[in-house]
């Protein structure tokens, strides 16, 4: 979909004036730098959020290195022209949507996984470093990155930052930001500036990495990120369990909160994901239930049994139909990779619109029943996937391709899982950031005073309003 | 010490015009809330750091509640009046330091623990709940608030939350900042907001929370925190060495971090220290050595013992001349204790000026060695205290009372610290904060173009200039 022209941008240069002489900004480039032929512009154009709007760049910038990234900032502040910073375009909220007249920042060549210290325990790395590379790397040290984004094969480390994304084992472990400690970056004044340290701890002067982290290219465009890593962990146990109803396993998860039960990991998978898992990938999962809660473990050895004990309990005093620790690595893996698949396998059905609520954990299963209660009066699909533990629910609104009244009911039950999220006192967006999709929703969640604290902090940063406008707030 | 007159800030009203009328600003609080005796001035004018410069303020406010927060910080900003918001007062950097025409908020009497959610595992705070008594609130209910300031007997959450602190625990659990979820904070327009949020994940817009954690009362006011929590954790087992050399303990302190080993706690103490808590509290602690390192583990069940035992076999390696797991958890309490008095026994001695710089933790032999080097050149007395662990090292420099040549003796040794840290890859402040004794190190830490983010940022969310004039950047 692509819609002519987004909302303007209050106070942008780049809303004003003539389109400036892309050539001026190649002859500053090495050659194959920028692309400006049609095809390229459309492949850069958007990311993955279907349902957010998007337009044809001036051009796309691939940069090899910080000093390029900054040419290509400075030239943009110069002639007023939107910059718009992409990683892998895995992003679900159209976040690194390409702008009319803007010039996109693809980090596709700046891949370097620059050094692992396994003595300080961290890695410092480009932007266009995939996530299950920086993974691999790390384990060659003996050393773990945490974060994991369902889209950890293909999703890269600028943009996991620009996001804050999160991932499976973040019940325990924590979001990207958790693991940031510097950043070099290109200011909204195109400068090169480097932010936070590689101590373990440090306050000298304002948390600026964290500040950076989830701002989602508005302040700054990331080129090199230095992460914590922590030592690598004992082999997880792998707990099953089917329940007769996405509720249902929504009471199991909330069980195992009040059991004050932290497992490094707790999924939920509703009968349609895994439906059409199978149909496209024929994993051989056989689930005769509504919904699967995968969860998993890693305390060491005879403490990591009596966590899994502990889980299988609280799922069985849920209700669960079935429910067992899994002895077959290959099965508890094809269903965590059933978990990562269910997204793709989805959207083949049609239109995906994501949702991205989080609510307290003890409120999942009263927030699944207020999804289920939406989809029934809108008489829309809602398929189910969570990153339950953490109450980080993805409702993914499925429409028949070409059906314009189902969108437009699909487009109601969204807004209304967004306003009944914020009434079980949760957030808009838990992980995919607030990009195009979320606006209206971060409008929702915050109030005037704080929305106008971050108006003035993206002032304060990009005082050329040229960093990803109409992103975030405007 | 009184200083006749902070440096003038740029720019804030509270450096022009006339006093104002106190009485006005009474008027609008219940009464008791305002103090203007000169007795109260004295008491509140300053914070542990006794090098730093302070000054009698206008008047000290104790409000009660967010409501007269606000109206505090409205008459401020209405009369360009400095605010300087206070916990415990037991900073070291001078960042609760009053200035002259200003006024102190005490949060003395916002000291209610309003809420405890053992399914979220969460609470809320008012800022002047002492660390200790939110730790002992947790505990009934089977949970774990992890931050430990070695103030933690007397210290507040606010004054946490403001500087950021650490703590023994930290080198495993982290700092403040990792705990905070939601803060209400009344800003530098005198409007009181609420940021972060109560759900485990969340990026419905900037990390606000982060930015105001450890901005030292300079971006708002905090009237009350929401924190995260643990479950309680399996008991720890206590691992000592003594060790002929701080730099030999130094050297073990670096031998666990390349075995990738993560204690619980990792604390240095030198004879200088022992030596003065045990004249000024006999705990009866007998170490006939140069340094102890105190480790702590706390896997759960077999695991926290093979963890102890590789701890200990890293003393032994590193060439400690004596080496145990203690058996004895009375004499283990002991020496933690030690570790937490040794600032106040030091004091005892004479003026102490505290350092606080943190480097990568391989290279805190080598910290360690060139901190003993100044001493020596500088011809002043240095005792060692460190979160050694996470590379925080407190070097402690004491002169004899009244001794104004070894008074700046000692502040060039504070210098030369300073500069020797950053060329290790260290930072200036690894968990007290840059207040007033810091100032010059953070400039020589970050660029210029970082400054001038942070005072882009502090004029963004302090229009007025009245929010702690003076502290961390200018």
């Amino acid at each position: 979909m692509t819609v002519a022209a987004l909302p303007a941008v209050a106070g942008s240069p780049a809303t004003a004036g003539a389109v400036p002489d892309i050539g001026t900004l190649a002859d500053r480039l090495p050659a194959g730098t920028l692309l400006t032929e049609p095809a390229s512009m459309e492949r850069y154009s958007h990311d993955e959020a279907e349902w957010a709007p998007w337009a044809l760049p001036l051009a796309v910038a691939r940069p090899t290195d910080a000093d390029q990234v900054r040419t290509i900032v400075r030239w943009c502040v110069l002639h007023g022209v939107p910059v718009v910073p992409r990683g892998a375009g895995t992003g679900l909220s159209g976040g690194a949507n390409a702008v009319t007249g803007g010039v996109v920042v693809s980090f596709e060549r700046m891949t370097a996984v620059l050094r692992i210290d396994p003595v300080e325990r961290l890695a410092v790395v480009q932007p266009g470093v995939v996530n299950d590379d920086l993974r691999a790397a790390c384990a060659e040290h003996g050393l773990w990155y945490p974060p994991d984004p369902a889209s950890s094969p293909w999703s890269t480390i600028g943009g996991n930052v620009a996001t804050n994304a999160g991932g499976v084992c973040c019940v325990k472990y924590g979001v990207t930001g958790d693991y940031v400690l510097a950043l070099e970056v290109v200011t909204g004044t195109g400068e090169l500036v480097r932010v936070g340290r590689e101590t373990a701890k440090g306050v000298a002067g304002y948390d600026l990495v964290s500040l950076l982290v989830g701002s989602e290219g508005t302040l700054g465009l990331v080129t090199e990120v230095t992460v914590r890593l922590r030592p690598a962990r004992p082999p997880e146990h792998t707990v099953v369990g089917f329940f007769d109803s996405v509720v249902a396993a929504g009471e199991a998860v909330a069980a195992l909160a009040r059991a004050g039960q932290v497992p490094s990991a707790l999924e939920l998978l509703d009968r349609h994901c895994l439906t059409a898992v199978n149909d496209w990938k024929n994993l051989g999962i056989e689930a005769d239930c509504e919904a699967i809660l995968l969860a998993r473990v890693d305390g060491p050895g005879a403490a990591g049994v009596a966590e899994a004990d502990a889980v299988l309990a609280c799922f069985e005093s849920a209700g669960a139909s079935w429910a067992a620790r899994s002895e077959d690595e290959a099965e508890a893996d094809a269903m965590f990779a059933a978990r990562r698949l269910a997204y793709p396998a989805l959207e083949r059905l049609g239109p995906v619109l994501t949702e991205d609520v989080c609510v307290p954990v003890g409120r999942v299963p009263e927030m699944l029943a207020r999804v289920q209660a939406i989809g029934e009066r809108h008489d829309v699909l809602i398929a189910n996937i969570a990153h339950a533990g953490d109450g980080n629910l993805h409702p993914l609104i499925i429409t028949p391709p070409g059906d314009e009244a189902a969108r437009r009911r699909a487009q109601s039950a969204f807004d209304e899982i967004i306003a009944e999220a914020l009434l079980c006192g949760g957030t808009v967006t838990g992980e995919h950031g607030v990009g195009l999709l979320k606006r209206d929703g971060l409008a929702a969640e915050l109030s005037p005073a704080v929305v106008e604290m971050h108006r003035a902090i993206r002032r304060a940063l990009d005082p050329h309003g040229v960093l990803n406008p109409g992103k975030v707030v405007t």
